[in-house]
């Protein structure tokens, strides 16, 4: 059962769903850091005008202002902030302002909350969870990289008690190479139209197209073009549209050496999908876009890709690849649908008795020895019959009940299986997979 | 070297301090799960009225208003939200909302951010992470959990890169027996005035006191019991004040069990001291204040108390223990005084050299395995030079480099000594503590 929400679009969670969450949140950490990203963490609030910059979603933006200065105006616009609602517009902004102290080709990966003010609907939260990662260039980044990115992901995400993912990737060089082949100027407009393809039909993108001047035949070649996905095939069925432009080559190029790769070390999981373009108007190589298998209704829940322009410095560009899991949204459906659930509630893998309060300090004595030896315990609250205290260990999942004799002798009962065994506090292990609260698929 | 703050109050790290700061923050957690704490964590905002309840810093409250609805009024005050300004408030609101799915006792960490609209000073910030620890129960909570917390809270902290820490702990039963004792009615404002011992001295604590309606005589009696400190005697130069009331015999009765406790468990980091009450009204038993030696200038590091009706449901009360650790005042401090230095500035250990592009796939396998193995690693990004690869291994303290030579041998070279020696990507471990990235002291 979650815990209750009282503010719509704030999702809490129980304990034992915490402990699902922090253990979800451990892989892909350590997934990345395994892979050399480095951790970061941006200031949660950013100048209103740098949030602005990435214009779509600005309406959703939390301002802030201080209870004090209530009653009068806010502050002046150009003083105003507000809270970032992803991770990338952030990481650009740090990294204009950090790029001396930086090391490039610089990997960083970032876990933090985002928060925007949308509509809150199932799986669509007010305050959620990212985790980012990217690499970034200075002044240059080698393709190489736009495979490397949607690898890391597809390991992170296979380490989670999920059904397999299914990646949708595409090169935006291609259909910009299409656009110029047919002589299409309105290259970002087209773009968009063909990212709706899903929503709005082929009807829908037709009509969106000639609104924007593209005529119905060069638009249908695009759709031809939007349609096409699967495997490494899909290279041979672009060229026979029949068109050519340097730009289209290289992105079918690219393309190919990212399903190579993909097959090597990911089988399975990508596949070419070329209506996948993403809306933004950065991301100017390879774009992914994520969906887990029997959950499409989440939408995408892995995005990203090659951007070169976001971040300027001066004369200086720093170009990078980057993807972004939608934590929360997951999180959600994992508990919603019992993916996963902790095996405890709390951390504590062993419980001790107190045969009666003067004999307290005794009982912390061997707690303090078992954690000493990396052991999560926590001493009864009471000295109650032991019924009583073997119960307090079994509503919350704690495996093991240790007692102390009269004599200081000591046992430890596993209270699932009811056997018990005479320990030591300084040597007595628990099973491997009883030490910390585990997960149950 | 810091990132730049392009915000005043609102920290940022670089990479290398990022790993400093996760690491206290693993080492906090660590601790607390080897306590049975249960994670739990609340979402960043509550109702404003949910946040004034804790009147003294309403003020400094960030409320939130999205973008969209700017230009016409803020939202209604009874839906107003604001970032929480610390852990407790949302705690509170938390067991209220959930006490029907949660096990009492309970016992909870939390570990995030909070935020105050305060003017920024050294070591003040508007962004900050606070760790906390609470034992709350349903309807009563045995008095030995305010013995348990402040010692956990003390081996946090002393595995912790910081000096020896100075815990300061007084019981309110005591002074407000004293003014029972003494006929003073005004206990509130009395411990109010006491707590501003050191900013104000004893004279402005008596003129104060003298405001508040209670005589000077009266006031220099408190004064006296203010001014003892120290180990289990003050046991006996309270009781040489000559005052007698149970409550004031229960509170020293309950100093006295932490005294002695703490001299066990934690041998010269816990002292008595009287003045010690903590401004907050809802304390109501043991409180406590905690100072790094030499680094007195910083403030309480580590503060907190028993309550008894911070959280009611309906009849019920929940009376609780908990503490909090200011973590980004701590940490800022850290790095700013040099107490901790990450040894690298990326997780990663080993760098795998690249012979030339059409070889990169090899390169991969070799990460792969040894990622396998929990080796952090990463793929030189170009396939220049050897010596250019190892300058980015040096600058970002990479450990080691690997190649491989075109009969396919693998070696590994630690670049610190120079020494390479032949190694196999399935079998070679780094010494344990090059694996991850440590800190030096």
């Amino acid at each position: 059962m979650a815990a209750k929400t009282s503010l719509s679009g704030f999702p809490e969670w129980l304990p034992a769903e915490r402990i699902v969450e922090q253990r979800v949140l451990d892989i892909l950490r350590r997934t990345f850091e395994l892979h050399g990203f480095a951790p970061l963490e941006t200031r949660s609030v950013e100048p209103v005008r740098e949030l602005e910059r990435k214009g779509e979603t600005s309406k959703e933006i939390y301002l802030l202002s201080r209870l004090q200065d209530r009653g009068g105006h806010d502050a002046k616009a150009d003083k105003s902030i507000g809270l970032h609602f992803d991770l990338t517009v952030p990481f650009a902004r740090y990294i204009g302002e950090n790029a001396g102290s930086l090391h490039f080709p610089f990997r960083r990966y970032q876990i933090q909350k985002v928060w925007r003010g949308e509509r809150p609907q199932e799986g669509r939260f007010r305050e959620f969870y990212q985790a980012d990662i990217d690499v970034v260039g200075a002044g240059e980044l080698a393709f190489h990289h736009e495979v490397e990115v949607p690898l890391v992901m597809a390991q992170a995400l296979a380490a989670l008690p999920i059904p397999p993912v299914q990646m949708h990737v595409n090169n935006r060089k291609i259909v910009q190479g299409m656009c110029e082949a047919l002589g299409i100027e309105q290259v970002d407009d087209a773009l968009r139209s063909i990212d709706k393809l899903d929503k709005i039909g082929q009807s829908g993108v037709l009509e969106e197209m000639t609104q924007h001047g593209i005529d119905s035949a060069q638009g249908e070649r695009l759709l031809q073009l939007a349609q096409i996905h699967g495997g490494l095939e899909v290279l041979e069925q672009v060229r026979a549209l029949g068109l050519s432009h340097p730009l289209l080559d290289e992105g079918l190029e690219e393309l190919e050496a990212l399903l190579q790769a993909a097959e090597k070390h990911a089988p399975g999981v990508v596949i070419a999908d070329l209506k996948i373009t993403r809306g933004l108007d950065y991301y100017t190589g390879s774009v992914y876009e994520t969906f887990l298998r029997g959950h499409e209704d989440l939408g995408s829940i892995c995005s990203g890709g090659r951007y070169d322009s976001l971040v300027t410095v001066g004369k200086r560009t720093y170009p990078g690849v980057g993807m972004s899991i939608g934590v929360s949204r997951l999180i959600s459906r994992i508990l919603g649908a019992d993916m996963a659930r902790a095996s405890r509630e709390v951390p504590s893998c062993v419980l001790v008795a107190v045969t009666n309060e003067s004999e307290r300090d005794d009982a912390n004595e061997v707690a303090y020895a078992l954690r000493e030896r990396g052991i999560p315990t926590e001493v009864s609250p009471s000295s109650s019959k032991f019924g009583k205290q073997i119960r307090y260990a079994d509503r919350r999942g704690i495996p093991y009940v240790w007692f102390t004799d009269e004599q200081g002798g000591h046992s430890v009962k596993d209270i699932r299986s009811g056997e018990q065994v005479d320990a030591n506090p300084q040597t007595w292990q628990p099973p491997q997979a009883d030490r910390w609260p585990s997960w149950e698929l």
